[in-house]
Protein backbone atom coordinates (compact mmCIF):
# COMPACT_ATOMS: atom_id res chain seq x y z
CA UNK A 1 0.00 0.00 0.00
CA UNK A 2 1.74 3.13 -0.79
CA UNK A 3 -0.17 5.73 1.84
CA UNK A 4 0.71 4.60 5.30
CA UNK A 5 -2.14 6.47 5.86
CA UNK A 6 -4.39 3.62 4.37
CA UNK A 7 -2.87 1.37 5.96
CA UNK A 8 -3.56 2.74 9.58
CA UNK A 9 -7.02 2.52 8.48
CA UNK A 10 -7.23 -0.80 7.00
CA UNK A 11 -5.59 -1.70 10.69
CA UNK A 12 -8.17 0.16 12.68
CA UNK A 13 -11.10 -1.07 10.74
CA UNK A 14 -10.22 -4.20 12.54
CA UNK A 15 -11.72 -3.83 15.35
CA UNK A 16 -14.81 -4.91 13.64
CA UNK A 17 -16.45 -8.29 14.79
CA UNK A 18 -15.47 -10.69 11.33
CA UNK A 19 -13.27 -7.74 10.13
CA UNK A 20 -9.85 -9.86 8.46
CA UNK A 21 -7.41 -7.55 6.62
CA UNK A 22 -8.52 -8.68 3.49
CA UNK A 23 -11.92 -7.36 3.83
CA UNK A 24 -10.48 -4.25 6.08
CA UNK A 25 -8.49 -3.45 2.42
CA UNK A 26 -12.22 -3.73 0.57
CA UNK A 27 -13.62 -1.44 2.75
CA UNK A 28 -11.05 1.51 3.26
CA UNK A 29 -10.75 1.20 -1.09
CA UNK A 30 -14.74 0.99 -1.32
CA UNK A 31 -15.35 4.12 1.11
CA UNK A 32 -12.16 6.33 -0.48
CA UNK A 33 -13.33 5.46 -4.23
CA UNK A 34 -17.04 5.85 -3.75
CA UNK A 35 -18.35 6.64 -0.35
CA UNK A 36 -16.30 9.79 1.66
CA UNK A 37 -19.29 11.42 2.60
CA UNK A 38 -20.84 8.37 4.22
CA UNK A 39 -17.48 7.56 5.69
CA UNK A 40 -17.16 11.13 7.34
CA UNK A 41 -20.50 10.74 9.02
CA UNK A 42 -19.69 7.48 10.35
CA UNK A 43 -16.19 8.72 11.85
CA UNK A 44 -18.45 11.51 13.16
CA UNK A 45 -21.11 9.37 14.17
CA UNK A 46 -18.70 6.64 15.87
CA UNK A 47 -16.89 9.33 18.09
CA UNK A 48 -20.17 10.51 18.75
CA UNK A 49 -21.38 7.11 20.06
CA UNK A 50 -18.06 6.59 22.42
CA UNK A 51 -18.32 9.46 23.96
CA UNK A 52 -21.82 9.79 24.82
CA UNK A 53 -23.12 5.94 25.12
CA UNK A 54 -23.38 4.90 28.34
CA UNK A 55 -25.82 2.40 30.51
CA UNK A 56 -29.33 3.48 31.64
CA UNK A 57 -29.60 4.14 35.17
CA UNK A 58 -32.53 1.64 35.65
CA UNK A 59 -31.91 -1.51 32.95
CA UNK A 60 -28.06 -1.52 32.15
CA UNK A 61 -29.01 -1.10 28.33
CA UNK A 62 -27.09 1.56 26.23
CA UNK A 63 -28.09 4.79 26.31
CA UNK A 64 -27.23 8.40 25.77
CA UNK A 65 -29.88 9.62 28.45
CA UNK A 66 -29.45 9.07 32.14
CA UNK A 67 -32.91 6.85 32.06
CA UNK A 68 -33.48 4.75 28.42
CA UNK A 69 -36.66 5.82 26.31
CA UNK A 70 -37.95 2.22 26.85
CA UNK A 71 -37.33 3.14 31.25
CA UNK A 72 -39.05 6.34 30.92
CA UNK A 73 -41.71 5.18 28.64
CA UNK A 74 -45.14 5.87 30.32
CA UNK A 75 -46.63 2.68 27.81
CA UNK A 76 -44.81 0.26 28.84
CA UNK A 77 -46.20 -2.57 31.51
CA UNK A 78 -44.33 -2.22 34.73
CA UNK A 79 -45.21 -5.49 36.04
CA UNK A 80 -43.25 -7.01 34.27
CA UNK A 81 -39.28 -6.95 33.93
CA UNK A 82 -37.40 -9.31 31.50
CA UNK A 83 -34.15 -10.05 32.66
CA UNK A 84 -31.69 -11.07 29.64
CA UNK A 85 -27.83 -11.17 29.04
CA UNK A 86 -26.71 -8.55 26.23
CA UNK A 87 -28.52 -5.27 24.81
CA UNK A 88 -28.31 -8.14 21.41
CA UNK A 89 -30.51 -10.41 23.45
CA UNK A 90 -33.04 -7.60 24.55
CA UNK A 91 -33.06 -6.25 21.03
CA UNK A 92 -34.15 -9.41 19.12
CA UNK A 93 -37.09 -10.57 22.48
CA UNK A 94 -38.48 -6.63 21.57
CA UNK A 95 -37.57 -7.32 17.75
CA UNK A 96 -39.84 -10.88 17.49
CA UNK A 97 -42.16 -10.45 20.26
CA UNK A 98 -44.66 -8.66 21.78
CA UNK A 99 -43.79 -8.00 24.78
CA UNK A 100 -44.77 -4.89 26.37
CA UNK A 101 -43.01 -5.17 29.72
CA UNK A 102 -39.29 -3.78 30.99
CA UNK A 103 -36.03 -5.17 30.79
CA UNK A 104 -33.19 -5.40 32.71
CA UNK A 105 -30.05 -6.02 30.94
CA UNK A 106 -27.06 -8.06 32.99
CA UNK A 107 -24.15 -6.89 30.75
CA UNK A 108 -22.77 -10.74 31.29
CA UNK A 109 -23.66 -14.03 33.54
CA UNK A 110 -22.78 -15.47 36.82
CA UNK A 111 -19.44 -17.22 36.15
CA UNK A 112 -17.50 -17.38 39.48
CA UNK A 113 -14.54 -18.78 37.59
CA UNK A 114 -14.28 -15.57 35.68
CA UNK A 115 -14.57 -13.66 39.14
CA UNK A 116 -18.23 -12.69 38.01
CA UNK A 117 -20.60 -12.51 40.56
CA UNK A 118 -24.04 -10.84 42.01
CA UNK A 119 -21.62 -7.64 42.48
CA UNK A 120 -20.32 -7.22 38.90
CA UNK A 121 -23.75 -7.81 37.24
CA UNK A 122 -25.28 -5.23 39.40
CA UNK A 123 -27.42 -7.83 41.20
CA UNK A 124 -28.02 -6.00 44.05
CA UNK A 125 -30.15 -3.02 42.28
CA UNK A 126 -32.42 -5.56 40.42
CA UNK A 127 -32.93 -6.50 44.33
CA UNK A 128 -33.67 -2.91 45.54
CA UNK A 129 -36.16 -2.97 42.70
CA UNK A 130 -37.75 -6.36 43.02
CA UNK A 131 -37.88 -5.47 46.94
CA UNK A 132 -39.41 -2.41 45.99
CA UNK A 133 -43.09 -4.18 44.63
CA UNK A 134 -44.03 -3.46 41.28
CA UNK A 135 -42.78 -6.10 40.06
CA UNK A 136 -45.41 -8.79 39.68
CA UNK A 137 -43.60 -11.30 37.17
CA UNK A 138 -39.56 -12.06 36.52
CA UNK A 139 -39.01 -13.11 33.09
CA UNK A 140 -35.52 -14.08 33.16
CA UNK A 141 -34.22 -14.70 29.63
CA UNK A 142 -30.64 -15.93 29.91
CA UNK A 143 -28.98 -17.91 27.58
CA UNK A 144 -29.57 -21.74 27.85
CA UNK A 145 -25.54 -22.59 28.51
CA UNK A 146 -24.48 -24.19 31.70
CA UNK A 147 -23.52 -20.10 32.99
CA UNK A 148 -27.06 -19.08 31.87
CA UNK A 149 -28.79 -21.66 33.76
CA UNK A 150 -26.91 -21.32 36.68
CA UNK A 151 -27.57 -17.44 36.52
CA UNK A 152 -31.44 -18.18 36.06
CA UNK A 153 -31.69 -20.23 38.73
CA UNK A 154 -29.86 -18.06 41.35
CA UNK A 155 -32.58 -14.99 39.90
CA UNK A 156 -35.34 -17.16 40.51
CA UNK A 157 -34.30 -17.67 44.48
CA UNK A 158 -34.13 -13.48 44.45
CA UNK A 159 -37.33 -13.25 42.65
CA UNK A 160 -39.45 -15.59 45.08
CA UNK A 161 -38.00 -14.08 47.99
CA UNK A 162 -39.28 -10.61 47.62
CA UNK A 163 -42.54 -12.54 46.11
CA UNK A 164 -42.08 -11.88 42.73
CA UNK A 165 -43.04 -14.72 40.61
CA UNK A 166 -40.05 -15.90 38.17
CA UNK A 167 -40.72 -17.22 34.85
CA UNK A 168 -38.70 -18.73 32.00
CA UNK A 169 -38.97 -18.58 27.75
CA UNK A 170 -39.57 -21.78 27.14
CA UNK A 171 -36.15 -23.74 25.33
CA UNK A 172 -36.10 -26.22 22.57
CA UNK A 173 -36.66 -26.31 18.83
CA UNK A 174 -37.05 -23.94 16.44
CA UNK A 175 -40.97 -23.73 15.63
CA UNK A 176 -41.07 -25.24 11.63
CA UNK A 177 -37.18 -26.03 11.99
CA UNK A 178 -35.53 -29.50 10.77
CA UNK A 179 -34.51 -31.60 13.50
CA UNK A 180 -31.52 -32.49 11.35
CA UNK A 181 -30.51 -28.53 11.17
CA UNK A 182 -31.05 -27.54 14.84
CA UNK A 183 -27.75 -27.13 16.64
CA UNK A 184 -26.32 -29.67 18.89
CA UNK A 185 -27.00 -27.26 21.74
CA UNK A 186 -30.64 -26.73 21.12
CA UNK A 187 -31.24 -30.03 20.45
CA UNK A 188 -29.54 -31.78 23.27
CA UNK A 189 -31.67 -28.86 25.50
CA UNK A 190 -34.94 -30.00 23.94
CA UNK A 191 -34.46 -33.58 24.41
CA UNK A 192 -33.38 -33.74 28.22
CA UNK A 193 -36.49 -31.00 28.80
CA UNK A 194 -38.93 -33.13 26.94
CA UNK A 195 -42.28 -33.83 28.27
CA UNK A 196 -45.00 -36.44 28.48
CA UNK A 197 -47.25 -36.67 25.36
CA UNK A 198 -50.85 -36.27 26.55
CA UNK B 1 -33.26 0.03 19.88
CA UNK B 2 -33.46 2.27 23.43
CA UNK B 3 -30.48 4.88 22.13
CA UNK B 4 -31.42 6.61 19.19
CA UNK B 5 -27.35 7.43 18.44
CA UNK B 6 -26.73 3.71 18.50
CA UNK B 7 -29.31 3.41 15.68
CA UNK B 8 -27.50 6.18 13.64
CA UNK B 9 -24.22 4.49 14.62
CA UNK B 10 -25.65 1.18 12.96
CA UNK B 11 -26.85 3.01 9.99
CA UNK B 12 -24.00 4.67 9.59
CA UNK B 13 -21.76 0.81 9.40
CA UNK B 14 -23.97 -0.05 6.63
CA UNK B 15 -21.93 1.82 4.08
CA UNK B 16 -18.86 -0.72 4.62
CA UNK B 17 -19.26 -3.32 1.78
CA UNK B 18 -20.70 -6.38 2.80
CA UNK B 19 -22.48 -5.34 6.09
CA UNK B 20 -25.98 -5.71 6.56
CA UNK B 21 -28.42 -4.12 8.84
CA UNK B 22 -27.79 -7.45 11.36
CA UNK B 23 -23.80 -7.12 11.18
CA UNK B 24 -23.76 -3.67 11.43
CA UNK B 25 -25.35 -3.85 15.17
CA UNK B 26 -23.26 -6.87 15.39
CA UNK B 27 -20.59 -4.83 15.45
CA UNK B 28 -22.27 -1.21 17.29
CA UNK B 29 -22.92 -3.14 20.14
CA UNK B 30 -19.07 -4.92 19.89
CA UNK B 31 -17.31 -1.50 20.26
CA UNK B 32 -19.49 -0.16 22.61
CA UNK B 33 -18.90 -3.40 25.13
CA UNK B 34 -15.38 -4.03 24.25
CA UNK B 35 -13.41 -1.94 22.13
CA UNK B 36 -14.03 1.68 22.91
CA UNK B 37 -10.52 2.53 22.73
CA UNK B 38 -10.39 1.24 19.25
CA UNK B 39 -13.45 2.14 18.15
CA UNK B 40 -12.32 6.25 18.87
CA UNK B 41 -8.81 5.55 17.20
CA UNK B 42 -11.07 3.86 14.35
CA UNK B 43 -13.40 7.37 13.72
CA UNK B 44 -10.15 9.51 13.80
CA UNK B 45 -7.79 7.22 10.98
CA UNK B 46 -11.22 7.61 9.21
CA UNK B 47 -11.77 11.45 9.34
CA UNK B 48 -8.34 11.86 8.72
CA UNK B 49 -7.98 9.04 5.85
CA UNK B 50 -10.93 11.40 4.21
CA UNK B 51 -9.96 14.48 4.59
CA UNK B 52 -6.03 14.11 3.57
CA UNK B 53 -6.09 10.90 1.14
CA UNK B 54 -6.02 12.09 -2.65
CA UNK B 55 -4.62 10.62 -5.60
CA UNK B 56 -0.71 10.14 -7.22
CA UNK B 57 -0.07 13.39 -9.72
CA UNK B 58 1.60 10.56 -11.16
CA UNK B 59 0.28 7.08 -10.78
CA UNK B 60 -3.37 7.97 -9.87
CA UNK B 61 -3.03 5.34 -6.89
CA UNK B 62 -4.40 6.52 -3.14
CA UNK B 63 -1.69 8.69 -1.53
CA UNK B 64 -1.79 11.52 1.06
CA UNK B 65 1.52 12.99 -0.67
CA UNK B 66 1.31 14.87 -3.77
CA UNK B 67 3.37 12.05 -5.02
CA UNK B 68 3.12 8.56 -3.49
CA UNK B 69 5.77 6.68 -1.84
CA UNK B 70 6.63 4.05 -4.92
CA UNK B 71 6.83 6.45 -7.37
CA UNK B 72 9.11 8.75 -6.13
CA UNK B 73 10.80 5.71 -4.25
CA UNK B 74 14.54 5.58 -6.22
CA UNK B 75 14.62 2.16 -6.02
CA UNK B 76 12.13 0.95 -9.10
CA UNK B 77 12.27 0.46 -12.57
CA UNK B 78 11.70 3.34 -14.53
CA UNK B 79 11.21 1.64 -17.60
CA UNK B 80 8.45 -0.93 -17.05
CA UNK B 81 4.85 0.98 -16.27
CA UNK B 82 2.24 -1.94 -15.50
CA UNK B 83 -1.47 -0.04 -15.70
CA UNK B 84 -3.90 -1.65 -13.54
CA UNK B 85 -8.01 -0.81 -12.77
CA UNK B 86 -8.21 0.14 -9.07
CA UNK B 87 -5.68 0.33 -6.29
CA UNK B 88 -6.71 -3.29 -4.88
CA UNK B 89 -5.26 -4.39 -8.43
CA UNK B 90 -2.16 -2.51 -7.67
CA UNK B 91 -1.44 -3.74 -4.47
CA UNK B 92 -2.22 -7.62 -5.48
CA UNK B 93 0.07 -7.22 -7.68
CA UNK B 94 2.61 -6.10 -5.38
CA UNK B 95 1.87 -8.24 -2.75
CA UNK B 96 2.20 -11.33 -4.76
CA UNK B 97 4.99 -10.40 -7.59
CA UNK B 98 8.60 -9.72 -7.51
CA UNK B 99 7.61 -6.61 -9.48
CA UNK B 100 9.90 -3.51 -9.22
CA UNK B 101 8.33 -1.12 -11.85
CA UNK B 102 6.15 1.57 -11.80
CA UNK B 103 2.06 1.54 -11.54
CA UNK B 104 -0.75 3.53 -13.38
CA UNK B 105 -4.47 2.97 -11.90
CA UNK B 106 -6.95 3.81 -13.97
CA UNK B 107 -9.52 4.01 -11.86
CA UNK B 108 -11.72 2.17 -13.97
CA UNK B 109 -11.69 0.76 -17.28
CA UNK B 110 -13.32 1.99 -20.61
CA UNK B 111 -16.76 1.52 -20.77
CA UNK B 112 -18.73 3.79 -23.16
CA UNK B 113 -22.14 2.71 -22.18
CA UNK B 114 -21.57 4.41 -18.95
CA UNK B 115 -20.30 7.30 -20.46
CA UNK B 116 -16.51 6.11 -19.41
CA UNK B 117 -14.04 7.15 -22.37
CA UNK B 118 -10.11 8.24 -22.13
CA UNK B 119 -10.71 11.35 -20.42
CA UNK B 120 -12.64 9.61 -17.66
CA UNK B 121 -9.44 7.74 -17.53
CA UNK B 122 -7.11 10.37 -17.59
CA UNK B 123 -4.98 8.47 -20.12
CA UNK B 124 -3.93 12.11 -21.88
CA UNK B 125 -1.68 11.66 -18.64
CA UNK B 126 -0.36 8.12 -19.42
CA UNK B 127 -0.04 8.99 -23.22
CA UNK B 128 1.82 12.09 -22.31
CA UNK B 129 3.94 9.75 -20.22
CA UNK B 130 4.37 6.85 -22.90
CA UNK B 131 5.29 10.22 -25.27
CA UNK B 132 8.17 11.74 -23.23
CA UNK B 133 10.33 8.48 -23.69
CA UNK B 134 11.79 6.50 -20.56
CA UNK B 135 9.39 3.92 -20.80
CA UNK B 136 10.56 0.73 -22.44
CA UNK B 137 7.61 -1.90 -21.18
CA UNK B 138 3.70 -1.21 -20.71
CA UNK B 139 2.65 -4.44 -18.78
CA UNK B 140 -1.43 -3.26 -19.34
CA UNK B 141 -2.95 -5.47 -16.07
CA UNK B 142 -6.50 -4.73 -16.82
CA UNK B 143 -8.95 -7.59 -15.72
CA UNK B 144 -9.44 -10.53 -17.97
CA UNK B 145 -13.56 -9.41 -18.62
CA UNK B 146 -15.29 -8.01 -21.91
CA UNK B 147 -14.50 -4.26 -20.70
CA UNK B 148 -11.03 -5.13 -19.66
CA UNK B 149 -9.68 -6.27 -22.65
CA UNK B 150 -11.39 -3.42 -24.50
CA UNK B 151 -9.14 -1.41 -22.64
CA UNK B 152 -6.85 -3.56 -22.98
CA UNK B 153 -6.45 -3.22 -26.57
CA UNK B 154 -6.99 0.85 -26.44
CA UNK B 155 -4.02 1.08 -24.46
CA UNK B 156 -2.32 -1.64 -26.59
CA UNK B 157 -2.45 0.56 -29.47
CA UNK B 158 -1.44 3.78 -27.27
CA UNK B 159 1.56 2.30 -26.35
CA UNK B 160 2.57 0.93 -30.03
CA UNK B 161 1.93 4.52 -31.61
CA UNK B 162 4.50 6.20 -29.35
CA UNK B 163 7.00 3.19 -29.54
CA UNK B 164 6.55 1.39 -26.17
CA UNK B 165 6.17 -2.22 -26.27
CA UNK B 166 2.84 -3.22 -24.60
CA UNK B 167 2.16 -6.66 -22.63
CA UNK B 168 -0.11 -8.36 -20.64
CA UNK B 169 0.08 -10.57 -17.96
CA UNK B 170 -0.15 -14.68 -19.00
CA UNK B 171 -2.68 -17.49 -18.69
CA UNK B 172 -3.97 -18.26 -15.21
CA UNK B 173 -6.33 -15.54 -14.60
CA UNK B 174 -9.65 -17.66 -14.42
CA UNK B 175 -11.47 -15.80 -17.43
CA UNK B 176 -13.83 -13.70 -16.28
CA UNK B 177 -12.79 -13.34 -12.75
CA UNK B 178 -11.33 -10.15 -11.04
CA UNK B 179 -7.45 -10.35 -10.32
CA UNK B 180 -8.01 -9.04 -6.98
CA UNK B 181 -9.42 -11.60 -5.63
CA UNK B 182 -6.95 -14.36 -7.97
CA UNK B 183 -4.49 -16.37 -5.45
CA UNK B 184 -1.28 -15.28 -5.10
CA UNK B 185 0.51 -18.18 -6.90
CA UNK B 186 -1.63 -17.84 -9.90
CA UNK B 187 -1.21 -14.28 -9.72
CA UNK B 188 2.64 -14.07 -9.47
CA UNK B 189 3.05 -17.02 -12.39
CA UNK B 190 0.49 -15.04 -14.82
CA UNK B 191 2.88 -11.90 -14.13
CA UNK B 192 5.87 -13.47 -14.77
CA UNK B 193 5.02 -15.20 -18.33
CA UNK B 194 3.26 -12.26 -19.04
CA UNK B 195 3.45 -12.23 -23.29
CA UNK B 196 3.31 -9.15 -25.63
CA UNK B 197 0.01 -8.19 -26.89
CA UNK B 198 -0.58 -8.53 -30.39
ZN1 LIG C 1 -33.49 1.66 30.56
ZN1 LIG D 1 2.26 7.24 -7.46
Amino acid sequence: MSSPLLQQLVEALRILPGVGPKSAQRMAYHVLERDRAGAERLAGVLAEAVERIGHCERCRDFSEQPVCATCSSASRDTQLLCVVETPADRLAIEQATGYRGLYYVLQGRLSPLDGIGPAELGLERLEARLAGGGVAELIIATNPTVEGEATAHYLGQLARRHGVRPSRPAHGMPLGGELEYVDRGTLSHAFTSRSELT
